[in-house]
């Protein structure tokens, strides 16, 4: 099982980072692939600066996971057809797909989340939403999964959605075992949001 | 004042990230510079790959903050005499050092930690001790603060630690406001460490 890390310019760095730490302990994880639509270093948004290879549709692993994170660039992103036709892609190819923060507007942008539940930054909430008005967006949420589509809440609750994630589909001991590996204390709830606003 | 990111291959992906997002959060912080001793491509335990500037001495801003990582590659590298002396320097130009999980091992081996307290990752508490058989290790912490060098026990601790030290030097509010930003349960106490053993 690999992993897709969905990069664009001023992605958020613990969006990315969080989920990779966890996902890396994850023993049915094989490797994890760094893409971005053309390739090259992609900097965050702290300009931590990474090497990316270069988006091409192929016929992936039917397994993979596809991690997608938000941050500031998902303001220009959601704007650019061409990123966001390779991510309608890669949504439909995709085993799972985890969003954080406002890479929930991208996803919302593809498509794929119409009709469905789903979550992301509260502080952005407003924006977000906009980006998918036949979504059933949930105020009060640390992620929410709808199917294969996982969307997390903000920044660091893309770690709680992965344990999330591992738990419903390796078991909670799985998670648990990740979680105390690197010293984590897992917000196992996924209803509990204390960021929640009105 | 500027962070200064020292990598080495295998450091443990979430030990330098999550730092790196709550400090980039700071207001006082003008940047980030990733660092190794050759320079070119460094890559995690998780295969994140990096591009860092070579390491030179040079009369660097006395209030910059070092930055440490752990992870599998400290084993290899506090047998490395370069390494070690490159870090020597950098921890006596250092404002304020900031060590993660088996990066206190690294940290042990300058002697700067010697007869001072200090933590680390509470499963390889036995190895990092090794390294410092003249440093009061502090077997139940999230993170310990001895002057200007603050020790994070393992890899999430990082980001608690990063916030006490928000909140030693800058204020609570600052430190609370960080944590709200990034959607970040902050475990505040650093005596509290469930990851304690014996």
């Amino acid at each position: 099982m690999e992993v897709l890390v969905w990069l664009f310019n001023e992605f958020e760095t613990l969006d990315v980072f969080g989920p990779v730490e966890v996902l890396g302990k994850l023993p049915a994880v094989t490797g994890f692939r760094f893409v971005s639509l053309h390739g090259g270093i992609i900097t965050s948004s702290q300009k931590v600066p990474i090497i990316t290879e270069r988006y091409q549709l192929r016929r992936p692993d039917p397994g993979f996971i596809l991690l997608l994170p938000g941050g500031f660039g998902t303001r220009r992103e959601v704007d650019h057809p061409p990123q966001l036709q390779a991510l309608r892609q890669l949504v439909e190819a995709a085993g799972f797909v985890l969003s954080v923060c406002t890479g929930a507007a991208l996803l919302a942008r593809t498509g794929s989340l119409d009709g469905k539940q789903a979550t992301t930054n509260k502080r952005a909430f407003g924006w977000v939403a906009e980006q998918g008005p036949q979504v059933e967006w949930v105020k009060k949420a640390r992620w929410v999964r709808s199917g294969n589509l996982y969307t997390a809440s903000g920044v660091s609750a893309g770690m709680d959605m992965a344990l999330g994630f591992i738990a419903d589909q390796f078991g909670q001991a799985v998670a648990e075992q990740i979680a105390a590996g690197i010293e984590y204390l897992w917000n196992r709830d996924r209803e509990a949001d204390p960021f929640a606003m009105d």
